[in-house]
């Protein structure tokens, strides 16, 4: 075949496996795929540069599907150019087990660069991968030395651009002059409900154009292969604004009876209309999952061309090491995410003497006193550094010419932050944390969801944790936020209760790199537990812990809480010895992490035959049955806060020692009928 | 003083009073009340309509203060129109039990339209409000009586356009054409880290254009009453797009050292401070809450205004009942919130013979049948409308020149979607749902926490609601989500079982309207429970029921769960009485709801003697303690999701009846131990 021929074929090939993949399993999306396989095309054959032997190779260009229902297009490319995904793969789309499943999953198939389906997400994704490429760039590259030097591509539909998440992560990466970011938008005028115009009639130029991107609008050339493919050089040329292309395109392109319709979006076209449609490609109608020889071939070229790309940066890689040891030992630190040793030999230890303090203010200075031997570690706040107290204050504000700084100004856009922040961690080489307020993960709680899927080690620091915030009112106020974390499979909530537990949640929290960790802590002040007296806060490393032991030899009571309340149960616990009960007092700074622990140690700090139980936490009690058991009470907050001094909230709303004596009280009388 | 001096003696009002009251309070945002000032007061006294003594006066114009934290003006601007917001409450502000808490809430204080505080909120429900004018406008005006005609005001800030949620509602209002939307944004370069040229480099004008909208921008004109009111009656001119003005401010407007800093931004001025810029505008600096007897007098000329504004709309209205009295008493039927008599008695009743039905089928018939007998109800999709079965058929799509629809094509934009629905409710004479995939309710979450907090009958159905849903996967599939609506405060969450449960939980939801609620429906078929051998399903009204009752006088052991895990719990009872164990099967569609019933009640359902008890529901087990007790167990999904068909994950994830068995084996083996 001759070189346009080839390239038609091998567009067809991707169309039909689209077709087949999706009618074999029944469901899915083949419209997308086969509408943007020129694309695909153009990118994989032309553009991106990877190696399918190596999907961890460190200097690849990334891709992200934003539009992640059209996976079948992602796997299908995997497969053609060589990566992991075999036919076998391509026939069990759908299925349990699988390797394609309905939309990409990262860590579950090799290539895929992070978790999509959720519209917006991976559009908000990549632009922290941008960020990390220019992050290290502007740090490791040295003259002669490009070793972090790619871009990151993507696709993305109408429904991300719809989503305002497009529109947080738009804005900072046209703020911060992203210049390798290059999305192609999929204008295809279709979603689900049918044509777009019924509720979208944005002119995408333009508003991205406000964003400070650079925009190209192809018009109608989504078959145009030189078109496409010079847009994309242009793009690369662009060095000083993320690039969109946009490009008008025709959902299930060349299907006889379906193309440009909602009903080639989500469904199987249909056994007739496949055939129909590979008869309008020219391809063979009754062979499924069928890939010319000359297909493959061709489409495997991409092997040879990754092999090469990598050994070339291989060898620079080598040549670095030589000449510049330091940076390359740094970065691989950053690779490995392992702080210097001894990183927290400069933690401060909280004395009660230096009087009460506020968990977000201990956080600030615990930062400050590893960040310098956590070198890999970025992070930022939603417009509210001040607040979070998470500034590390000799690193600077990261922005367009000042890359190399580690403190990101995300602005009010907590949900893109969130999801650069996962985008940055994906990247590899460096891990990245967010901050707000703790009411406010509620804007970004998709993109923390799909950390928690993917198992990110990413870290939220989340401040203004309950009523105790005061004056803000309930708008501010977080109150069924730990339990909605808590039912949250992989992600960790730490909920320390004083300076020094704040200290081990960050040793605990940058040694877990498994999936996510979120960190709860007060803006008000809180005493500093007397250590000499009450256990040591390393408790905190096993999720709960007694923190203040009974007199005699076993418990009468059990009093447990997190954060901001135990020193309240400790309050409480000398009030009772007054009345004869010998209490125990429990920090409970992280269920998940306790419930990892052996049943032995579980069983030690929650002795079993104790049933008078009264737990202790400004928050929803949903979930504390489990810890204080069918005799229990909890004192909590089960309506929303007030606009109030925290002390006067406090009282109105039950945490007083006198009414946690009391509800344990009750415990006890109910543990004893 | 002649009237330009007034106007100025006015503003300087209105600027000295926010700082006294944020110093008084000790916290707050004084610097945003001092440079919108002069905005505020062409726009309450120039510009709005509204009555101060009827702040429910149904044809009034509506203003949101999107920028929430700034509430002290809208506090003061309501004092000094004649609202019942008194000195005292001025001085009590961010104060326990008072009527000016730190953001403004609804409910709490007349005059106040909206919650705000979160940013985007109030620009999102505005367009709600806005949506709700054209709607009610289209069907109920007829020639000669616009018994609906009025603005929506509001004044946002930087934040709110950087929050991702201002791009979906900005999106939809444009695509809407929403000529009565008019929002200022107080562009003042400030936020809490500082210049926003740190993270913000939109521009505005461009980014607004392609949502639309008409956008004005008077660049340095803070001050000059003139300009601000000509850019509101340009703003009123354009009928078909809603309006943007763009004003640059500056925060603390006069203040001698902060104005331009973020100092200004959320903190008091100081003493001193507050002085020296009384000095500046020429106000005496030893007065504190200080209001010139003209000013006052100039100022509650509103009251005058508002009483004959609404004296001639109410003489209209008394013609319109003559002219129209159907269509008046269908308004009044909507301000009440009544449906027609009978409204439900063309509710199915579904029949096990019919073979199963997904519940969000179910919804679809049901919503149909009695869609012409709640007329004011309105609803939409976030691009899910096939989906999520929520289409009134007879109704067509809400849109530009069809304002008169019912169904509103909400696009891509659940965010967006959920907060305009607020704000369709909150402008009275109509209800309105809001319907995407359960997953997704995380991107609306702060609005349907919004909609908790303000108690507001918003009315969530979300459908897709397990892994039931099955190839789409994980992304898709909720864990989480049943468990952290159960934690929020004032919603009600509906988990109906079969398809006749579906037509009682709309039944109990259009009975509430005291706050939200949700129903979350199944994707695939689920068995019609055979009602003439087990109870009527009309005990979904009490939030959960005994089912199938046990054979003996009691039972041996409870079963319980929500939704599509009934019929699995049915089924294990028969199972477990070939095994003699005599089960009762609970079904709880509604905690919250089952909670409010009397004790007697509860314990009847679940008599407190049995203690061998197993829950079933396919979600976090997080909450369940509460019903199962110390020896009961759950079968739940505490890790994420797969994408495989629905058959496949239900075996793998322990959804089997010999495995619900298993479990309640285990619990009687507990409570006998």
């Amino acid at each position: 075949m001759d070189n346009d021929n080839i390239r038609k074929v091998s567009i067809n090939t991707i169309r039909t496996l689209a077709m087949d993949a999706v009618q074999k399993a029944g469901s899915g999306h083949p419209g997308t795929a086969m509408s943007l396989a020129p694309a695909a095309y153009v990118l994989w054959n032309n553009i991106m540069k990877y190696n399918p032997k190596n999907p961890h190779w460190f200097n690849r260009d990334r891709f992200v599907l934003s539009n992640g229902h059209a996976s079948i297009i992602q796997y299908i490319m995997l497969h053609l150019t060589g990566y992991h995904v075999s036919m076998e793969d391509l026939k069990n789309l759908r299925q349990w087990g699988s390797k394609t499943p309905g939309h990409p999953e990262y860590g579950l198939t090799e290539g895929i660069e992070t978790t999509t389906g959720p519209l917006g997400q991976g559009f908000m994704t990549a632009v922290g991968m941008t960020m990390a490429e220019a992050h290290l760039a502007s740090r490791f590259n040295k003259p002669d030395f490009p070793v972090v030097d790619h871009y990151v591509y993507g696709f993305c539909s109408d429904g991300d651009l719809m989503e305002g998440a497009s529109s947080e992560a738009a804005s900072l990466a046209g703020h911060f002059g992203l210049g390798k970011l290059i999305f192609l938008y999929d204008d295809n005028h279709i979603s689900i409900d049918g044509d777009t115009e019924i509720t979208y009639s944005d002119d995408i130029k333009k508003r991205f154009e406000g964003y400070n991107w650079h925009v190209q609008d192809l018009g109608e050339s989504a078959n145009d292969i030189e078109k496409i493919t010079k847009a994309y050089e242009a793009a690369q040329q662009e060095k000083d604004r993320p690039s969109l292309i946009i490009l008008r395109t025709h959902i299930a392109h060349g299907a006889p009876n379906k193309q440009d319709t909602a009903a080639a979006h989500g469904s199987a076209l249909g056994e007739d209309e496949v055939k129909a449609t590979k008869r309008v490609y020219g391809m063979p109608e009754d062979k499924t999952f069928y890939v010319p020889e000359e297909v493959k071939r061709h489409m495997e070229q991409a092997i040879e061309r990754g092999e090469q790309l990598e050994k070339e940066w291989n060898a620079m890689y080598e040549r670095y090491e030589q000449k510049h040891p330091d940076w390359h030992a740094l970065l691989e630190k950053g690779k490995a995410l392992e702080p210097d040793k001894d990183w927290d030999k400069d933690i401060p230890e909280f004395k009660p003497d230096d009087g009460p303090v506020a968990t977000r203010k201990a956080s600030a200075k615990i930062i400050n006193s590893f960040a310098q031997h956590v070198p890999y570690l970025l992070g930022g706040s939603a417009d509210l550094a001040a607040s979070t107290k998470t500034l590390m204050e000799d690193w600077g504000y990261f922005g367009k010419g000042n890359y190399q700084n580690r403190n990101i100004p995300w602005g009010i856009r907590e949900h893109g932050m969130a999801a650069a922040t996962s985008g940055i961690t994906l990247h590899g080489g460096l891990r990245a944390f967010a901050a707000t307020f703790f009411i406010f993960s509620d804007y970004a709680r998709p993109a923390i969801r799909l950390a928690a899927l993917m198992k990110l080690p990413t870290i939220y620091v989340l401040t203004h944790d309950s009523i105790g915030l005061g004056g803000d009112g309930p708008t501010h106020q977080p109150v069924e936020h730990l339990a909605s974390f808590r039912a949250m499979p992989n992600i960790f909530v730490f909920r320390p209760a004083d300076a020094n537990e704040v200290a081990y949640t960050w040793r605990a929290v940058l040694r877990r790199k498994k999936g996510p960790s979120m960190m709860v802590l007060t803006r008000q002040n809180v005493p500093v537990a007397d250590r000499s007296k009450y256990a040591s806060a390393d408790g905190v490393l096993k999720g709960a812990y007694v923190l203040s032991k009974e007199k005699g030899d076993a418990p009468d009571a059990i009093l447990m809480g997190t954060g901001s309340e135990v020193s309240i149960a400790l309050e409480a616990q000398e009030k009772l010895r007054d009345m004869n009960v010998d209490a125990r007092v429990v920090s409970m700074p992280c269920w998940e992490l306790f419930r990892e622990q052996d049943e032995n140690y579980r069983n030690e700090v929650l002795p079993q035959k104790v049933k008078a139980r009264t737990a202790v936490e400004a928050g929803a009690a949903l979930g504390w049955k489990e810890w204080v058991g069918d005799d229990g009470t909890v004192v909590s907050v089960d309506r929303f806060g007030s606009s109030a001094p925290y002390q006067e909230n406090f009282a109105h709303y039950g945490f007083t020692v006198d009414n946690v004596v009391e509800h344990l009280k009750k415990s006890i009388a109910q543990s004893q009928s």
